[in-house]
């Protein structure tokens, strides 16, 4: 490719899209339908932009067959346009992290034994503990602190206050966002006769597979006496919360402030909501869906999409329902008493003679 | 002002309260009720502290015209009492952090193209990256990290240990507390044909307005392909989640644990409780309350209060409502068809002769 | 003792357990009694287990008297073998963070007035404010930030990257894990006139009692004009937040993610499951236990076990029962006149001539 951007041609042979328009026309960057201008590659796959489609300026935009009619510009056709797209923006825009040359910056610390490899980034106040490897072209952003012992493998991101605890082993490719912590003690306590409690100390690890994308401000606890188990390509929304001994299936994503306790093993694949709260202990089968809010107190053995709440009200509707949940079990024992009585009362009213 | 503390005269006019006292007496500071001394101020507002008005041994309090009567000591007459008390505890108590000199702490890292206000502090650890801008006064606690480009507005405060990734804004007397993270990517992902979750590139950035207050351990994705938007004068408290692309109105204040999905608008001047879960893609309207736990499925189009949810009972009493809330539509159509069965007998019975 | 490990013999006289078994095998660790070696002592009181039981491998386990039958290996029996368990683990497995020389990483910044103790860890990068007092022993982890005047007592761990505002005090022998931040304001906020809202000062401070255990990304807020206060030998598992003016009673446990909203006291040594949201202004009961999940809107007087929500289910059949929630009271009133109707009818039918 020559000047700035790449043509619509390239990106079609390289993305495996069928081009419609001008094989020459370069784009430079990704931009939403309603932002795009004449540099910029949109696409469209939700059909309430269907407008922002009729009235973009893109340059190109990556959509369904069935779309095409409405598209005002050059478009790259593909079964799956939201894939292409993702692949075509991570090709135009380059990590920025990694924009500069690599090296362990004057003020990062590294202990002794830790090995860093040469292609690989540690950034200003990083600490890197006694013996841990930093794989090739891996991250450690500003003021990550990686504990003793730790693996970070190659290509791997940390992005900027990330700590992992001593030990914990870290994939390939992994990203993980600032404030995430990965290996603090699991929440493992033994009750003393005395009704105080004991810690029982947390002698496993965390370990993350290849491909995981990880955000901001979550907690991943090292196992109690084993691993605590975070599959391939897992992807993990902020604030989420992964007690000990959890076991995630490669490929499952599970949205902000979830949360999983102890020794809950989670399945392949599985597509978790926001605020989704796990019971310790479960099996949750693979291919399960759990819609945002819900509340997992039982193992599911069935794949199929799940949930529980109550739905939105006015305070004052709401609260006469709220109110009424108290009561749920009576009324359904008195629907089944009333039953009874009006059939009661329909056998009798037919043993007696009709009319008058 | 001469000798310690601040006359009630002055304190006052200052504030556009109404003095019931001498308005040469002294305060020093702020103090609740039942805790403050000669030398300090309290205030008055919750009926349930009326006992603990009667008995204090403040200097003054701050009161309504109505609560008057109660007071032992001298009064600051307001129509608004908490706001005044606010004011006048924000002068009695200036901002500790600024209390020393401000200048770049020598173990701060300050990249190339960086611009630092002279007037503002950059504590200890701090990282400030290529060509960011800290304003007049600002506050960057220990151990921040500042990515590439950043904008910190004057006299705004981050406390220690927040991470601002590169790109984003932040406006005038922002205060943004410990371990908060504004600008990590959003969990914006494409499933793959293969079923694999490919990274769609988070190309907006985070813009916070004037007057933003976030609490601790706060994330504030960046947007996918727009910007995340939080209005002047909101107020986020701790472990609040803000997905991409979100935008936020002027004046909205959120409590603790409190989520919202990618690309909801919520608009000013709404007041959301703790622990709210708000679902990707609506609209709230401006004014909306919603109580703690609420969890919100589809758009708010009328302004109101709402909420959801069940009641907390003893737990024997809560697990068979629980179990019946499994049939709550079969009640319902049980109930509905007794309506029609019990109609059904009450017609017989009046088509009978009546008595005997 | 000589030699790795420790005897069965010594365990049993230390622990106060009595011996199945030879007194002279040695065991070196702890593990799970599916991975548990020769050299390795393991535990069993979870009925689910005892599979894993009778296949051990381990050295020894500890266990109740009514378990040894199952026991194919020497057995240290006792009445809380997980209390047993614990500490023999604490005393098998040191402390790692301690196992170099104490003494203050010449990349951490120590403020004027700061006393640290000889015997304390200052790792790299931590900041340690003017006048703050480390003591006995404590080990402050890699970028810990503490503040001005701050009192760490003997013993105690910051593992790493927490932050602890100005003024606050912690016991001895408190864990805290990485992210957490201890002190930051509390969310009290005035509304002005013109609907804005205006910041109160926090004023008060938090303080911690000794044996507290706080994990990942905790926050604790300094209280508004008095203090927050965790008692003695509290758990906080992740994520949890307190706000300002909690008091938490000595021995409460709290699981991960669950917020307390401000002014709240909780009693002594109640259990609070994952996930719980409890309101502000409230008291709860000492010895009070909830269910994971639970939403608490008012005081608990009497302790018991309280929960709240509803079941997981599949969302065809989630959708239709949640739909109806907003009908409950309705079919509650329905309920009620049906009674009348239906009874009405009885009474009319006993009215009448018996058949004909």
């Amino acid at each position: 490719m020559s000047g700035p951007g790449v043509t619509l041609g390239e990106l079609a042979a390289r993305f495996g899209a069928r081009l419609h328009g001008d094989p020459d026309v370069r784009v430079a960057r990704v931009a939403a339908l309603e932002a795009a201008g004449p540099d910029a590659l949109a696409y469209f796959v939700d059909p309430k932009l269907r407008g922002a489609l009729r009235g973009t300026r893109a340059a190109a935009v990556v959509l369904r067959e069935a779309d095409l009619a409405d598209c005002p510009a050059a478009a790259l056709v593909a079964a799956n346009p939201a894939a292409v797209f993702a692949r075509i923006a991570q090709a135009l825009h380059p990590d920025p992290l990694r924009a500069g040359p690599p090296g362990v910056h004057p003020t990062a610390v590294v202990e002794p034994g830790a090995r860093i490899d040469p292609s690989a980034w540690v950034q200003a106040h990083a600490v890197i503990g006694a013996g841990a490897v930093i794989g090739p072209r891996a991250y450690i952003g500003p003021a990550c602190v990686i504990g003793e012992g730790v693996e970070i493998g190659a290509d791997s991101t940390l992005a900027a206050q990330v700590t992992v605890y001593r030990g914990c082993r870290i994939g390939q490719r992994v990203s993980i966002h600032a404030g995430s912590v990965i290996g603090a003690d699991g929440f493992g306590l033994a009750r003393d006769d005395d009704g105080r409690w004991l810690k029982i100390p947390q002698l496993g690890a965390v370990e993350i597979g290849d491909d995981v994308e990880i955000g901001a401000c979550v907690t991943i606890d090292r196992g109690a006496l084993r691993d605590t188990v975070i599959g391939e390509g897992v992807k993990l929304d902020n604030h989420v919360h992964i007690a000990h001994n959890v076991v995630i299936g490669a490929h499952t994503v599970m949205a902000g402030t979830s949360a999983v306790a102890g020794s809950t093993v989670i399945g392949e694949r599985c597509a978790i909501g926001g605020a989704v709260g796990i019971l310790g202990h479960l099996r949750i089968a693979p291919g399960t869906r759990l819609n945002a809010f819900a509340t997992v107190t039982h193992s599911i053995d069935a794949p199929g999409c799940y949930a529980s709440g109550t739905p939105l009200q006015p305070v004052e509707q709401w609260r006469r329902n709220w109110a009424r949940f108290k009561s749920l079990d009576a009324m359904a024992r008195q629907i089944k008493a009333l039953l009874q009585r009006v059939a009661a009362l329909e056998a009798d009213r037919k043993g007696e003679p009709k009319g008058k």
